[in-house]
């Protein structure tokens, strides 16, 4: 994958306030979400912020099949990422998202037994900017 | 539903000027894309250009099952409809979506061999705003 490339879809997450995660429910329907983005340190690995209880909980422990979409709705350049994502309930997960403000959501703090985290491991990376459009594994993002 | 609930999924719907759509392809995995909003005239069917040759097209052909995704990121709400969408190149379907502009992607205009229609059916629909959440039937948005 090009440099160029490899740039720009590192710029576009690091830019990126919201992010949309794509699950297929039970009926086998894609579903989409606009999630915020708290931590912008790998591409491989991205975490999410949300309720235990929601729907989309229950649908990913059915089925993890994901994706991640990352756009710049003005200047026409899109990452989309596809992977699986796991619950994470631990601790450890837990605290390394926590950010001032998020005890808005989840008056209990870290503990709050309705507060989880979505890992998001991605397999494939597709960038298109204009009218390029290139696909590659994750691991080419990295070499 | 309530009436201010209608009232605010046709609002988010007017002032979009993009949507999400998701689809899911061959390997079962969710799928994300933006596209633009040219026309809001009906909830239930929803028209959006695209090219013939993209690899969405065909995912759509072999499984229609998609949703179409509007959001107010900064308000925290969304309008998430579930449906299926179809490919259609008849010339009034593709006449009818036609805008100013639309020549930069189709250069062949209105006729070009790469433009065609996606039509999306809503079964359902999903609006959240805040922590309130309320999935109903399309229908029960006209009643």
């Amino acid at each position: 994958m090009d440099k160029k490339i490899k740039d720009n879809i590192r710029k576009l997450r690091d830019s990126s306030k919201v992010a949309y995660v794509g699950s297929v429910n039970g009926d086998g329907f894609p579903q989409i979400k606009a999630m915020l983005v708290f931590e912008h340190d790998d591409l491989r690995i991205q975490y999410f912020s949300t309720n235990l209880s929601s729907k989309r909980c229950a649908q990913f422990r059915e089925n993890p099949k994901a994706c991640v979409y990352y756009c710049d709705k003005g200047r026409y350049k899109g990452a989309l990422f596809t992977g699986t994502i796991e619950i994470c309930e631990d601790r450890e997960t837990r605290a390394m998202l926590w950010r001032d403000g998020c005890e808005m959501y989840y008056p209990g703090g870290i503990d709050d037994p309705d507060y989880c985290v979505y890992k998001f491991t991605a397999k494939t990376v597709n960038f298109y900017s204009g009218l390029s459009n290139t696909t590659a594994s994750i691991d080419e993002l990295y070499e």
